[in-house]
Parts: C-alpha cells; sequence; structure tokens
C-alpha cells in the first residue's frame, strides 16, 4: 500500500529533525517554514519545501504541526495562504504542539466545522530522542484515527500511548510538564538553602544523586548548577510560557495548583530579570540571587 | 583493636534495625528505648537493655540518637537519668534524627560545654535500605571525627559523605527531603490535573514512568495513587514536620523558599483534615478532594 | 446643544441601574440585553429597547458595554447583528467591563480599524453606588476623549480619573480588585487563625474594626464572617475570573503576584468545591473547612 | 487606695512613651533597660531606674515587658539577675511583647510554677498611638485579672478587650499582623501591576484612597510609594519575625495560611536582598526590583 503524504509545519529544533525522520523512514514529505533556510536539511532528504501553508495542505494526506504556541498554530490555520484553505475533508492534522486542552479543542473544532479530523499529540524528550525518533508522543483524539497513524508516529517516538479524546494529550503534556518544572525548581530551592548552610554545590550533588529522588531530568541538570553554565536547551520562556498554560488550565478546570503557581510567579521573575533565553534551570541563578548569594 | 562500645537509643521504624546492624557487626552495644518491648530483638542479639538515657552512656564510648524530633533529643538529654548526667568528657554523640541545623548546632554548643563531641548524621532512605545497611548518610562535624567514624557507619550505610561543619548534615538532609515533598506534589498536582483532563491515572503513571521525570521514589509511590492505598511508608505528619523545619531554617538563613512554602501550606491541610497517620503520598488524596475529585 | 444618543449594552446587577441614570440625566437611549425581561424597567424611563447590538450601533454615537468578561464584549461586537454591523466610522465604544488590558487593547485595535474610538472605563464600586451614581470610573485611552465624555460619566461616577492610554484603566481595575481579594482572603486567614487559637469571631472582629487596618470593605464583610452568611454581593466566581486575568495579566507583563496567585489557586479550590455563587467572602468559609473547623 | 507599684522593661521605640505614660498617671515606677540611657527621661518623669530585672521585680507589684521577641522575654526571666530570681508568689507579668501563643502559654507554665500570674497583652498602633495612651491591647488570661487591670491598661490605650485564655492576645495580635502584612503586600502588587501597566504611581494611589480598600494603614503607606522613601517607622525585619510567627503557629494549630506563606517568602527575599533596616512598606521596593522595573 503506498504511504500516505505527509506536509510537516515547524522547523525548529524540534520539527527538523522531527521532519527528518518521516522523510527517512519513506514518506512522501512536503515541508514548510516561516524561515526558508531551515528546509534545506529536508531538501536533501527528498522533500518538497513550498511557500505557504496552504500549500502544504493541498498536496497532504496528513500535516504535523510542531510550533511553539496556540497563536502559531491559528496563524498557520488562517488566512488565504492558510492550511484550511488548502486542505479538503478527511484530512488529518497532529498538532504536536504543547498547547492548553482548551485551545487544542478549540482548534479541532474549528477545523471539524470543515471536515477535517484532528489529534494532539505533544512529546516529551528534548532534541536528542528527536534525532533518535525516541521521543514519547501523548495522543488525545479518535482511538481508531491512533490505531491507523500508529505506523507514521512510531517513526517519531517508541513511547505511543492514547490517553482519551481530543485534550487528552494537550493536558497530559501540561501535566508532565508541571512534574519538570517542580523538579528544576525543588532542586534550585535545595541547593540553595544547602549552600547558604554550607554545604558545596558538589557535595549536595552527590548526595542527590545517590538517593531516590534522582531522576534522568535531574541528573542531567545539576551539573550546570555546579558550573553555572545555563546554556539553553529548554529556554527559561518556553517553560514559562507552559506554566502560565498550566495555571490556565487549573483555572478553567477548577484544579487548584498551589505549588505550581508558587513556581509560575518564581518562572516570571526569572523572566522579568532577563533570564528567558537561559535554560530554565537558571531559575536556580535566580533563586541563588534572591537569597543574595550572589 | 577492641571495638568501641556503642549506645543506642531510638528503636523506632528505622533506628530498630539500624541498632540490630551495629550488634550484628561485632560492636558491643547498650540499647535503651522509651517502650521496653522495642528492645527485645536486640536482647537476642546480644545487646544489653538499660532503664535509662544515662546507663546508655555510662557503658558507651559512642551514643547514636535516632529519634522523632529536637526535643526528643533534648529530653533524652537532659533530667536526672538523661545523657548527660551519665556521660563523660571525650564521649561522642551521632545525631541521626532529622533536625533543624540550627537545633542540632544548638545541641552541639551544650554537649560541647561538657566535653563531649557531636556529629550530626541524619540519613536518606527508608526502612528497607534501613535493614540492609544500605542508607545514605550525611554528616557535618569535624572531619577526622567523621573518618575515624567510618567503620561504625559504614555498619548502617553505604553511601557515606562529610559534608562540612557542625549542622551541615542536617541541612543537607533538609535540602534532600524538600526535594522528596516536592516529587511527591507535584506528582500529585499532576495527577490531579490529568484526572479533571480525563487521562486515566494508570495511563498518566505509564507517561510519567517512561519519562525523564521518573525517579526510584516516583516509582515507588505512583502505585498507591492508581490504587488509592497510603498505608504509611513515611507518615505524614513526619513530613510536615520536616517541611516545617525547612522553613524555619530558610526564614533564619534568609533562603526564599516559595515553592516549599505553599507545600508546606498544603501539607497542613492535609494535617488539619485528619491525613496525618496516612504515607506523605496521601498528598494526592487531599489536592483531589479539593479539586471535587472525591 | 442637543445630547449625544447613548447606547446601553449589559442590563445585569451594575448595568440596570447605571443605564437608568444615564436614562434619567436625559440622554436619548437605546438597550439591548440578551433577555429582554431586563430592560422593561428602562422602558419606562424613556429609554428604547431594540434586538440586537447591530440597532443600538446604528442608533447612538456612544456605546456602553457592561459585560461579564472579554468573551461576552466580542460576542456583541460580532456576527451579523453585531454591534461592529451596525456601527460607523467616528463611533465611540465605552467598554466599563472588567477585562484584561490586553483584551482591553485588541478590541481597541479590531474596532480601530472601522474607524471607531474607544475608551476602557471599568469601575468600583457595587450595585449601591451604580445606583446613587456614585462609581469610581478608571479611564484609558485618548485624554481628549475622556474630556469630551466627562458629562456622561459624570452621571455614573462621582470619581473619574484618566489613567493613561489604552488599556490603563483595565490594569487600575485588576489592580485594585487584586487589594480586595487580598483583603477578602487576609481577613479569611486572620479569622481563622483567631477561631483556632481560642479567641470568638465577634471579639476578634472587634479588633478589626478599631484597627488601622479597617476599610469600608471590611466594614461591610466581617460580618458575614461572624454570622455566616455569604449571599452574594459579588459572587466568588466573578472573583475567581478576575484573579484569573489579574494572573495572566502579571504573566504576558512580567509582574510577580505570588500572593495574588496564593489566593487564586484558593478562589480555585472555593469554585471546585462548590461555592462559586456564594459571596467572594465565603473564601472564609473554605479556610474554615479546610483548617477542620467544620 | 494606693496605686500599685510597677515595672517597666522594655524601653524602645514603644516601651519608651508607654512607660512614660505609666509615669505621668502617678504610678510608683521601676525601669531597666540594657542600655541605661534610655531610661534618662523616664527619671526626670519620677521613675526610679535599676540596673537588673531583678531589682524591679523585687520592687513591683506587677510587671510589664515590651520586648523584641520571646527570646528576649527569656533572657530577662533567667538567670541571677533576672525577674524570677527577685519575684515572689502572687506577682502579675504582663507580657506586651509580640510572641506566639505557644511561646506566651510556656512562659505563662514557666512563671506558674512559682506561684506568678500572667496577661499576655500585646497591642496594635505605631509610636503615636503610644505616646498618646491610645494604643488597642488585646489581652488573653484570666478575666478577673484582666478587669482588676482595666486602670492601668487604659493609661497605655484606648481600646482594651479580653479576648480568652492565656495566649488569645497573641494569637489575635498575630493575625492582626497577617492583616498588615497582607494589606502591605497587596499595596504593592497592586502599585507594581499599575506601573508596568503605565499608570502612574500618583493616579493610581488616588484611585485606592478613593474606594472601600481604602484604611488608615493604606493612607499612611502609600505616600511612600509614591515618593520612594521607606525610612521605617515599623522596620521590615520585625515584620518578618512576625510573619515566621505566623507561619509556625499555623503549623502548629494546623491553620493553613497560604497567602501569608507567600508573604512570608517575600519578606524573607527582602531581608536577604538586604531591606531588613527599611520599613516594612519597602516590600514595595522589592516588587518593584524583581519585577525589573529598577
Amino acid at each position: 500500500m503506498a504511504k500516505q503524504r505527509v506536509g510537516f509545519i515547524g522547523l525548529g529544533l524540534m520539527g527538523a529533525p522531527m521532519a527528518a525522520n518521516v522523510a527517512r523512514a519513506g514518506y512522501p514529505l512536503l515541508v514548510y517554514n516561516r524561515s526558508g533556510d531551515k528546509a534545506a536539511p529536508l531538501r536533501e532528504l527528498g522533500a518538497a519545501v513550498v511557500e505557504t501553508p496552504k500549500e502544504v495542505a493541498a498536496g497532504s494526506d496528513v500535516v504535523i504541526t510542531m510550533l511553539s504556541d496556540a497563536s502559531a498554530v491559528e496563524q498557520v490555520l488562517r488566512g488565504e495562504d492558510g492550511l484550511l484553505a488548502g486542505g479538503r475533508p478527511g484530512m488529518l492534522l497532529i498538532d504536536m504542539s504543547t498547547v492548553a486542552p482548551e485551545q487544542s479543542r478549540s482548534i479541532a473544532i474549528e477545523i471539524g466545522a470543515r471536515g477535517w479530523q484532528m489529534l494532539d499529540a505533544p512529546v516529551f524528550g528534548s532534541t536528542g530522542p528527536a534525532k533518535d525518533g525516541k521521543l514519547g508522543i501523548m495522543v488525545g483524539g479518535d482511538a481508531a484515527l491512533f490505531e491507523a497513524q500508529r505506523e507514521l508516529l512510531g517513526v517519531l517516538g517508541k513511547f505511543l500511548t492514547h490517553l482519551g479524546p481530543q485534550g487528552a494529550g494537550a493536558v497530559a503534556k501540561l501535566a508532565f510538564n508541571l512534574m519538570v518544572a517542580a523538579q528544576l525548581t525543588s532542586l534550585a530551592e535545595a541547593m540553595t538553602l544547602a549552600a547558604r548552610g554550607g554545604v558545596e554545590a558538589q557535595k549536595m550533588a552527590e548526595v542527590i544523586l545517590a538517593s531516590n529522588v534522582s531522576s534522568e531530568l535531574i541528573q542531567r541538570k545539576v551539573g550546570s548548577i555546579v558550573s553555572g553554565n545555563f546554556a539553553p536547551a529548554f529556554p527559561l520562556r518556553h517553560m514559562h510560557k507552559d506554566l502560565g498554560l498550566m495555571i490556565d488550565t487549573g483555572h478553567a478546570m477548577m484544579v487548584p495548583l498551589p505549588a505550581t503557581a508558587a513556581i509560575h510567579e518564581l518562572f516570571t521573575t526569572a523572566m522579568a530579570r532577563g533570564r528567558g533565553d537561559q535554560d530554565s534551570m537558571a531559575i536556580y541563578g535566580l533563586l541563588a540571587e534572591l537569597a543574595g548569594l550572589r
């Protein structure tokens, strides 16, 4: 059976290697990106590069979006060059961006009115797993639709799970990121408390890594506290955005999130003090500053 | 060389197996516990059981305390039957209880005035590692003193580390427990958000366990959310006590701990609503209740 | 000079008496409300009642909106029966609803593109001052435009102030409501602490009313704590909505609001536990419940 | 009937004018202060100045303490020159310091064992009311004892109230101060939000003062935000201490205080960043800094 034609929109740090995996797996691939130069490596892999989202829709059976936020997704959808202008009933949109479940559902309703189908399918894992096709993919939407796309999704991730109706993937992604933010912030609070109490960062890091709170995330991040190097893997401004979505979602669904709310305000402080382009772990740098350590 | 005589006070869930390990390692052992019946198994291992802390001090070179809080330590020290009444200059107290660094230093000053020495040496790891002699031990106090006690401490734990002067062990323990509380609470917030968003607990648990936020602690606890069984491994009231010590220590050392403060208030709510004797993971039960899920 | 023709949309608890004041002051008045029966008393005062926002626009020089939130404002603006469909360049919209400054500016941009002008002019004061024409009115937008509308606004409020460009009124309203929420919540925390400490509510109320923290707001609300009567003056769900706008605005403008964030989560808890239709002061009822007092 | 002999300990900013009022009212007065020079003005009013708390006790029927915290009270009580060494059964201690109810009760138990009686009687109002004898006095302890001391207390305050058993005054003081801290912090958050939103401080202040949230406290403090002058009326470090007592008391009595906890951490940040000797209103200066406004 011929493989379905795939469109891919959003060739950022995550999207570019993901699209490359789709091309390598032999899917006919159409790509669009606001800044054209990012598409060059994909052309080498056989992808066609087009000028508008509309053209992506016109030439694809499935369109994957991997964008920075819901307003970027809507911008791609709308307008005379937008996805909606080029698509037709029966098409499928797989949105892998991190958005609020409400935003995801609202997009699904809008495109559903045109006869499109949709899966929300945000991911966990950073650029390494994106390159290796080993992301985790959390899917919301029709279960049969998910099953039908297992092969394509399996090119992008090794952990695929269908979590429930439209928006279930989005909410699971926020829940997951909530835990990421909490681990980074509690690591920052713990290290600041220890530092003020006269314990060297390296020593405290050894304790944490030897204990049962150690996670892969903590293993990867604790070194940046010891070294003070906050080069961005996951920029703080993205986590700030996601924390805002968590709080908004908690507000809308009436779920109190008191610890997350405190963390959100800490990240807002970090943004206001110019740390948005540093790594999320720079929340330690902020806290050390607030504690008068630097 | 003859082994030093060890006294052990505090035969609770952690202390009893720790004292047993000391006995099995061949140290002459004197034990005291408020409730005598807990000492019986130690007698079978060759330990002598005495009636007062004073007698423990009189017959030991090193006294280990593993008690519920600083006021329990002080109660054991003072009075006419207290440790101080039976000790002599040159003795060593190894306090393995979880107390605030300020409390630890204040005890050190008090006993130092009588010519005793002290190490603060709280642990991480629960009853399993306590039985297996595989605790983590975080030590504050004189470095040479720590080296001299490596053999004895090695009977209790496999990860031994000297972290700095008196109180450094205590502050590291609080920093570590801060991360425990944050992982439990963020797991609770994440699972509540997911539940409200229509994601089954079992499904969300699989996502978390497959991701980079998964730690041994989370692996052990997530099942109790799925099952709703909060039988106490580490009772919530102990974590509440420790959270209070973190906040007090942050207050005294001027370290802002905004996320921990929010978590502290959540645990206070859990205490007020009768969950003190459940496991710390029952913070999920509370949050689900606050979110109107039950 | 003939008075300008005024349209009024939103005849709720606040809007109805405000529109009545406009009619009594002699302005030709057109009103529209989703549920027609609320317009009857205004008809008696000489107002014309129409079926659509479009007709309001067609027959007015200035349109005042007093609606529950930004999406209600947008709903009134859009569609084939919407305000925009009936208006013409040079018209003025005075939006007195409580919305986020970003929402207000986005509406201003949208209607500005059609040649309309806009003032954001939210109010403080409840139904009493609304009836007496003694509201406070906080205005953002063009200063000359504000001056030109002083007479009309003076019919609704006694304290009129121009605070800055478009959105300045909206942000001031949120800042003001932030203080309202904080006074209610701190009153609740204080009364709960006192109650647990054995001080009768009536006695603690007397202390507060005799002290320098007493405000008109506190004077009006403290009685409901003593009596336990939380009949809605300002329903808790409205304050919850406004708290969400504060947090979103703090997020967007990078202003950390840690106390407000904690209060927001408390109101979310109150919503989840079914208190949305009680008065905002029912936050005391929630807190007493959380503290195990009831 | 001869007036009872009064001892007064603690001649700080509040204590000095209070003691002076006692002297002016004709009570035989004995004073002690750690730094002797503060006692000079009282000598001119006829007070006798002694060298130790013990001498105060020996020459007084009632001893009033107005000290910075519980440890200062205990220091005055204990030792060979302490109050307890000079007193006798039947004496009365009126402690007007701000302490936790637990601390107050613990002092009461200690002195009760020697046959002394005690009232906890903290105050509200600052140096102005202290000079004018117009403080509020919140009393805990035996009701008959309170009645017997109405005349003396009436020299110090115009609002006297008996709130319940030992510790009731202390808890009411904390509850009151909780509201003070919340009004200052919410004023700071509101003014920062407004400033970021383009509203001038002076304009926002006018809105607040015209509204129903305005209290005497806010009227007095808002000017310092507009002017940026944070000369200490009530130093921030005192409020920080009191916030710690509130949180500890909430912990001990199981009263969740989530808003106060967030405020406490903000004050801890202000302490760490060197604002302890500024006025409590300098919490605005901190927040403006956190928001990147300065």
